[in-house]
């Protein structure tokens, strides 16, 4: 992630490369914090699929503003027309479809697993989108960034224990296949995403954002149909909604365009550590805030925190020695 | 650790090696078994400190049997005579004073923490062996041997955890204190044994072995003195000695003498992954031994023992590439 003495090319690449990891980072970070205010605020009562929907469609929005400034700016070119061809636009609903599907399996997988358990399971992504990575894009990782991918893994897992953890390690067997096979989709529609938005490196990312949202929007539809058609139809589609929700989606829409921004200028790989690093530093903040209360820190999250720390050093240095 | 087509001295050196090693870790493996076996078996009757020095005695007479072997083979030599210089001499008492000054704080720090509080801030001696070995010794660490050093010892920690562990967190600042004061000597120990064995090359280890363990038995009869003198006096030396004494005495006895082998052959911190590999394996192996009762493997053990594999492949890599 050092910019070794390159050109300015190189160096304005690594610092907008930077830039837009921090974003994620720190966007990731304040989504925990949310979820934990909205949790303490009582019960989500508003819809969680007309949620998601705003979400893509504030994506959307955002996304054509931004394009009308560049029009205005640049003029409309090849690359940044919103118009597209089959060839282009046949793809993009394939990640929102992948996304869909897992979101209607979670529900399901609650069956076999508690909620603490699952937030165990899905360390599995981190797994599946480096096997996926390799396999999809083709991209090697050294054998010291491989061991540094495990160890984020292990690390972030260790960092979540807590004396109920044990507990997963009895999810039966369709717990298991289930957390595997959602880790491989939600793995697979992030490297599938990357793969779209890098095969037409000159094509403008809020046009293949808008594309990508508008399926998402589609798709979103779709699930409030299938799951809350009831609900909305009865309590309209802004039931429930308060300050926070409002908070909680503007936060959301803000960190997919900030992974979009991540998979165009750097990598599923870097995504993936910036959320871990990003959950790390969540769960401290919330120490902090509670260590006036006499709140101590656990031993599993410092070991955790430490091993996750010398992965992103040893994938660094995997990087440095390749 | 792999020899790359090297000469067959580096060949040969290379096995010897690699089966002091294996023998360290199988003897301290063993070791830990036997200890649970005691425990099962009732409280220690017997005391401590006679043990130790029995244990002494023992790789003492162990180091003299082998060495008449080889006077009888080879004849005595300016390399394997037990004769030697004050300037040889002088520096074998220094580690066994040092343990002993450990044995004995070692009584005192229970008073600020529990037993299984203490096996975890154990784990420091890793840490400080590793920089005691690069101050003292001289002897340079890659960047990822580093990494893979703090990993060994949180992935040591983290297979260790259970529901009490963070207890050990609220140890007040004296058993923190004297906790890494112990890490230390016994760090230092460690190293200072090397640097002694060492230096002269040529040496018999026999010889070597046999003034060191001298000096063990003269300190241990210090600490039999201090300590349990009216024990020994109204119920004997041997008071309370049982068939698993006999057995842990011998299998302290040859592990010691595996110590010295790897210090020998190898270094301290070939001989702290050894004993913290056979940490887990005999972990394990109780594990194994009680899974048909139904006893589940704890999570905290499966990652921690993920993590200590990673650091010990990455050990190898980064002496690979040094």
């Amino acid at each position: 992630m050092i910019a070794l003495g390159g050109s300015t090319v190189d160096r304005s690449k690594w610092k907008r490369k930077s830039i837009v990891t921090l974003a994620l980072t720190v966007l990731t970070s304040s989504q925990a914090i949310l979820i934990v205010w909205s949790k303490r605020a009582g019960k989500y009562e508003y819809s969680v699929t007309t949620a998601n929907f705003l979400v893509e469609a504030l994506k959307c929005a955002l996304s054509l503003a931004a394009l009308t400034r560049i029009w205005r700016n640049e003029g409309v070119t090849e690359d940044n027309r919103l118009s597209t061809s089959w060839d282009e636009v046949s793809v993009y609903p394939i990640p929102a479809a992948l996304y869909l599907i897992k979101n209607l399996l979670q529900y399901y997988i609650f069956a076999y697993v508690d909620a603490p358990g699952y937030q165990i399971l899905k360390n599995f992504n981190i797994i599946s989108t480096g096997v996926l990575y390799r396999i999809i894009l083709k991209k090697k990782l050294s054998e010291i960034q491989w061991a540094a991918f495990i160890l984020l893994c292990a690390g972030c897992t260790t960092a979540q224990l807590n004396s109920n953890s044990d507990r997963v390690l009895q999810t039966p067997f369709e717990g298991w296949l289930m957390a595997i096979f959602m880790a491989l989709l939600s793995g697979f529609a992030g490297v599938y995403t990357e793969a779209i938005i890098k095969k037409r490196p000159s094509r403008n990312i809020n046009v293949q954002n808008f594309w990508l949202y508008v399926f998402g929007m589609v798709f979103n539809a779709m699930a409030i149909l299938v799951q809350d058609f009831d609900a909305v139809m009865n309590k309209g589609f802004f039931h429930g909604y308060s300050l926070i929700t409002v908070l909680m989606i503007l936060n959301h829409a803000l960190s997919g365009l900030a992974v979009s921004m991540v998979m165009k200028y750097a990598d599923n790989i870097v995504k993936v550590y910036s959320t871990s690093v990003a959950m790390l530093l969540t769960a401290l903040t919330a120490v902090v805030s509670v260590f006036l209360f006499g709140f101590h820190l656990s031993l599993a999250f410092f070991l955790g925190s430490t091993v996750v720390s010398i992965s992103v050093y040893l994938h660094s240095i995997g990087k440095l020695q390749r």
